[in-house]
């Protein structure tokens, strides 16, 4: 089965808006097995949608919109489509009823009712977050149109309720899909490691780039989702094998995902101390459903006099080096294990630009270090000299990951930089190499 | 010139990379005064993305391709596209010169190297923050085809730097577009209060939905970049007139720019107190270059413990009131406003799920104070009677932005109430109406 989505909005043409959408139902096409070939966005255009819609249905088995479902002007998917399947729009009492609760007793005008009307004969997908129901169709051609709503939160709900199930009793061949998730290493070199491996038909293997972590996504098509997890299961092994510890997982949500279960497997809680990160490290851990378990407070210390008075940084140290300091992150790591009731505890400080930035102590320049009282590691990032100055953004959230990849070496007893374990050997090494991380 | 955008990559098709940069092209272009009129995925497959190009390069003066340019074996966009313009591909010195530079010495193997080979011709735009460069071609049909990287932070500095120049000396007729961001009212009661408004042509009003705000978009079309701007206006001023206090900002990045440079404007400082929050709050003011001039420090309280001990909420609170409650709101709020020096502190505590809710306290209670050590104002989110509950990271978000808006709202003296502007009335209203808030 092919499929192909269309998303409406001409905010996604005129770049006010990303297209999640579009990402959230090609996972769910992915799982359940549907070969997505094509995905286009068109504007708030009848005549342009209606154009897509038969280009489309030319092609494809199945149709996805999302978008244009809601009670504002602009909102003409559901006419189009209605028109381009050959379906008249009905009332839908159900969904009407919903609306009316929906606005508690308060009137519902006439904009909010054209979200119950539904192409007659459809199978209606209830909103559970939002007023407008999506639905599925099948028209006199015999090709499936589906049309989901344009908030993410409201299509996130429903994939998972009505699309989901609506697939999966429609489904033929199976797609599983593994991702290999690594920190520390760049998408040139992690694909030289794979070299070989990325040129198979079934799993295939793929590399790319994310903000600033490597994916390598492995997948394959089977019959059943048993036979298609067996076959990428080894290749999962041989990527493991050859890229070392800087995968820190396979199907995680994430490294903060990683690191508080972890901790809690430990029973270890974990404080934070931040500066140029401002928050985000204990953002990021929050994160989490049920971070509450590892971790109980977190300071965000801007100011000097905050490093000293809620972290016991102490003055001299902050004269002598500064607040963007080796010494300076160390006492803010011991300021933040205090926090956690003597657990673990990371500092962060540096300069995230786009001001600030010194000849000695440059945008770009963040120390981040780890205590678990006994020992300390730090880790600087450095600015390469004459080289890339990356944006705030891009620092803030490289510092909080080099915080949590620190974490998690130190949980999991991995040599704690990145990077010295042999390519090829897939294996914890025996030796704790510890010591040889700098201080 | 009509444009079209192909993003080149599995990964987008299988939902595991969110396509950021159709987004990030697509505001270029609008700023350009280039209408784009579709925008389309396709995966890592030669043959599907050769029959992608040509059918744009039938219909669009300008084609732009993002993604597939990197050292990566699923690379392949450069040879196909070069293949389509009918452009041979040779060796782009400079590039790999810069290559060179890039490995500081290590050696430049036969992967990197290819990202050094561009279309005979091409106007090279060089890759400031990583290896491959991107590139512009006139075919012999006279088509122009931009060639984009496709990690997020390369594009964006490449766009800045290149694309738009490149744009801007072969640009005709230019849009101008305004962004009228509100938070705390639906796009239904958004779309209502501006009904007829959205029937124009030039400009354009159309409404939607943000993730947790409500976005109004004003788009003009004139020969220069004044006219465009000028046609905008008395629109934007009618939106303003029509919404009311609820306009946080026309064109403004977000929320926190706007609190933050508000908070600069008055010389005054914020603290925040957060539990179920975990950072964000601070995190989303920090985001903002500049931010240490009114941020000194910020707590994320998890415990119970660290309520007490950094930022002061009673014992006695806690036991009587419970983590949760409006009491402890304001408590905290104090704390967080000793830890900004005595301007202003926000305090917030709630539960955030998916677990910890109980009939008393359910998922989604999450209780907002802000004090000026004067007056307190409470805001409380709760979930509907047997209504729909929020996501965790959804609640998160909404919460910190109840934070920031009430922050707004006493600096510019708004009625710190959302709604208490009458409709119709753009101004700030005369009276001082705080005291009509709960607390």
């Amino acid at each position: 089965m092919y499929a192909e989505i269309i998303s409406v909005g001409t905010e996604l043409l005129l770049g006010h808006t990303i297209n999640t959408d579009a990402a959230l139902v090609a996972r769910e096409l992915a799982a359940a097995g549907v070969d997505l070939l094509f995905s286009s966005v068109v504007g708030d255009n009848p005549d342009r949608l209606r154009a897509a819609l038969d280009q489309a249905l030319g092609r494809s088995d199945l149709v996805i919109t999302t978008g244009g479902l809601g009670p504002t002007d602009d909102d003409l998917t559901k006419e189009t489509v209605a028109r381009a399947a050959g379906l008249p729009l009905v009332l839908h009492e159900d969904s009407l009823r919903r609306l009316e609760a929906f606005f508690q007793g308060r009137p519902v005008d006439e904009r909010q009712r054209r979200q119950a009307m539904l192409p007659e004969g459809c199978t209606v997908f209830v909103n559970a977050v939002g007023t407008a129901p999506g639905c599925a169709m099948v028209t006199p051609a015999g090709r499936t149109i589906i049309m989901l709503p344009g908030p993410p939160s409201e299509l996130r709900r429903m994939l998972r309720d009505s699309v989901a199930p609506y697939l999966e009793q429609r489904g033929q061949s199976v797609i599983h899909s593994c991702m290999v998730r690594t920190f520390g290493m760049g998408e040139g070199r992690v694909a030289a490691l794979l070299a070989g491996l990325t040129d198979q038909a079934n799993p295939t293997v793929a590399t790319y780039a994310g903000e600033n972590e490597t994916f390598v996504r492995v997948t394959a098509k089977a019959a059943g989702q048993r036979e298609a997890a067996a076959l990428c299961e080894p290749v999962v092994g041989a990527i493991r094998a050859r890229l070392g510890d800087v995968v820190y997982g396979v199907d995680v949500p994430n490294l903060e995902h990683v690191v508080v279960s972890e901790l809690m497997a430990r029973g270890l809680c974990l404080g934070t101390a931040e500066s140029c990160t401002g928050g985000l490290l204990a953002k990021r851990i929050t994160d989490v459903p049920g971070a509450s378990g590892v971790f109980q407070a977190g300071v965000v210390a801007y100011a000097n006099e905050a490093k000293m008075r809620l972290l016991g940084v102490p003055e001299a140290v902050l004269q002598e080096h500064g607040a963007v300091s080796e010494a300076t992150a160390r006492a803010m790591a011991e300021g933040a294990r205090r926090l956690s009731g003597g657990g673990l505890g990371v500092g962060i400080t540096g300069v995230a630009g786009p001001g600030g930035g010194t000849p000695d102590k440059p945008v770009g320049l963040v120390y981040i270090c780890l205590s678990d009282g006994q020992e300390s590691w730090l880790r600087v990032m450095s600015p390469a000299p004459g080289g890339i100055v990356r944006d705030r953004a891009w620092l803030r959230l490289h510092a909080s990951s080099h915080a949590l990849d620190l974490v998690r070496r130190r949980l999991l007893q991995l040599p704690m930089q990145i990077g010295k374990t042999p390519a090829r050997s897939a294996q914890r090494p025996g030796a704790d190499t510890r010591a040889t991380s700098r201080g």
